[in-house]
């Protein structure tokens, strides 16, 4: 399965067909490998950060926030949009600050993650963030976070329930419980 | 954390900004929980299904498919859109066989997962499926599938060093590795 070229679709033509407040999609018009043309609709996203805040007792920073595409409240690791020309770590420590108020003193890149490959470009990276300091959240006019605190354990009883619901912070957990039990490496940086 | 109630927006309008071939964004008007208006754009999208299939040699049946948005072919478990007035387990049953060819005997539902909660409504089932039975393909125009047998090993260290990057995927391996472990229940069914 390692040779792709006989699934490669070639783009050969573009058109924006929405330039929302807060969405742009993009109609690309693709070759496919037999020769046929085809559509294929997106949206176009910046890219995103999650951190998985570790407390110096063990337990985790968590988010919970109205999602109104879902009309309900999920619970989450903090996360967000980076912003134009900004690095991804520079992303986190500002969304870690903002949302939760917490600065970290060492960061570790986990991984990246596509969301939703079939209708976006995001891909979210994974950071872990520790030696935290309590602070005061940086809110956006018109965002609403509960901050908390939860054990590993805590959050593992919830997924296990069907009550953890969040893609990404499902993923942090996995890689938390993987890094803990010393199968997956954290490079830890200032 | 568990009262919510201040959290909460109330929708007060709705307006449908772009009806694609492919995708459909709503723009809806919301009440903030301070009493500002605000707007939400986002794809309302039909659920889908994610099957996770275990071959009776405990090997995984993985699909590699070319993921326009990404310009990049990505490994996943088979997954699909659930047709308007198809159950979860009907979507699951096509999806598998269309995809990949296998049927299996047994089935048990997992979990679900919100993957793009900031800006779509899609929610993914994720079910596993067991006593597999390969047949062929049935792939829609357009679409092109490589199907192969991976060991969940394989799939976990593809994990660890970044390589295995879709978040519905990483959250069925999850999964698999906590049910083998004794740790998370799967309910099978016929």
């Amino acid at each position: 399965m390692d040779d792709h070229a006989h699934l490669i679709e070639q783009q050969v033509g573009r058109e924006v067909i929405l330039d929302g407040n807060f969405l742009h999609v993009r109609r690309d018009t693709v070759r496919l490998p037999t020769g046929e043309l085809a559509t294929r609709e997106y949206v176009v996203h910046p890219g995103a950060v999650m951190v998985v805040p570790l407390a110096d007792d063990g337990q985790l920073v968590v988010a919970r926030q109205w999602r109104h595409p879902l009309g309900r409240v999920l619970l989450e690791f903090p996360a967000g949009k980076i912003d134009a020309g900004e690095g991804a770590l520079a992303t986190a420590r500002r969304e870690l600050r903002e949302e939760t108020g917490y600065t970290a003193r060492e960061w570790a890149r986990a991984c990246v993650i596509h969301n939703a490959a079939a209708y976006a470009t995001e891909a979210i990276e994974i950071w872990f963030a520790r030696g935290l300091q309590a602070g005061a959240q940086q809110l956006d006019v018109g965002e609403h976070i509960d901050v908390g605190l939860m054990a590993a354990d805590e959050l593992d009883a919830l997924a296990a329930r069907g009550e953890l619901t969040d893609a990404k912070t499902l993923i942090g957990l996995l890689w938390l419980q993987r890094w803990r039990a010393g199968d997956w490496p954290l490079q830890w940086q200032a």
